[in-house]
């Protein structure tokens, strides 16, 4: 690419964002395969993390890549437990419904990757005053990894019900960083044609016009 | 879609996807044109933002469409004093590129779209050991509408450096919601080729294998 490129996209390329956009999903547990990803579709996705966002350029994200059948399935196991706690907040009706997505995906899922914010000891251009701003941009890139993975046709998924903490124990990571996401990757038999939550009616799926505001509340 | 369909995309939808993750920029208040955008492509990336996650299936998040001058000016005169204080954490070199790169846009782009996370007073699935996740799904969002307007080859920029409460105050935004992005869209005649801040020297890119750490720590 020249530094005078300017990529001019078509109406064919904005289909092939909107239909990989509409098919993503959150991929569970039990619909990953056990067939290993190539190092190149890795690669791909790691590259696409790579080109969102970074605030002030400073590019805080570090990649943990977990292949060990150990380090799963510890990962796995403080999953548990706080999976336990989690689900007595929920009312009888809701947490019937919650133990049936299979939340977890930890040992299934032939890679995880944990991403992390690492934060900086100095200021941050573009974050003095929204300081999340950098751990948003590390959302950015997974965001990218997703639809990356799903245009391989690769599942992802992103587990959030799990102690932080703990997991950075078990992968020894410095105090300072800050666990954003942890996903799985893996190739699957089943993307859900819909969010896995609207067809198990957890809630209605919300149209356009009752998030979007004219002007001013 | 029937429920049954699942999409598989090929080489060339992945080759797109590619382009256009690697073409999007932050677009700069200095480079947006006046011309307005169509409400069908505005539409597009509203669709876009609606088919990105949200953790606990929850559609946390509000958009507040700005059109009128008169806001977008008051909200510029938030940023201008804040913009004042942040560049005097920098360093006298940094200090002087600080000031280079036109952050602010906030007059010039004919779009603004401000986005809020607006929590729920009762617990949210996914959400409960990881309290941030809410705000992580309107950024999945954010960065879907990114993506969706640089494929109709509009320009977006994310003004992160403004005084959140104030603006909440101009466009008269509920208590409890929170600003996650104030995003300006428009067309624009110069995607850069590569990001600003790496252009100008701000920082070096850095390499995967940099932020790329096999098995642990």
């Amino acid at each position: 690419m020249t530094q005078e490129a300017q990529r001019f996209f078509i109406n064919e390329d904005q289909q092939v964002l909107e239909e990989i956009l509409l098919h993503r999903r959150d991929v569970r547990g039990n619909y990953f395969k056990k067939d290993p990803t190539s190092d190149e579709n890795i690669n791909r996705i790691l590259q696409a993390a790579l080109s969102a966002l970074s605030i002030g350029f400073f590019q805080s994200r570090e990649f943990v890549m977990i292949y060990n059948n150990e380090t799963k399935e510890a990962i796995k196991a403080s999953f548990q437990e706080d999976n336990t706690k989690s689900s007595h907040q929920f009312s009888d009706e809701k947490q019937q419904k919650y133990t049936q997505p299979k939340l977890e995906g930890n040992t299934e899922s032939p890679l995880k990757v944990a991403v992390f914010y690492k934060p900086k000891n100095e200021p941050v251009l573009g974050q003095t005053s929204m300081p999340n701003m950098g751990k948003y941009s590390v959302v950015c890139a997974i965001q990218n990894m997703w639809l990356m993975a799903r245009s391989l046709n690769i599942g992802m998924g992103w587990v959030s019900i799990l102690v932080p903490e703990k997991v950075k124990t078990i992968l020894n990571v410095p105090k300072e960083n800050q666990l954003i996401g942890y996903l799985c990757f893996g190739y699957t038999d089943k993307f859900y044609h819909k969010p896995e939550l609207e067809i198990k009616k957890w809630d209605y799926k919300k149209l356009q016009n009752e998030v979007v505001i004219q002007e001013r509340y």
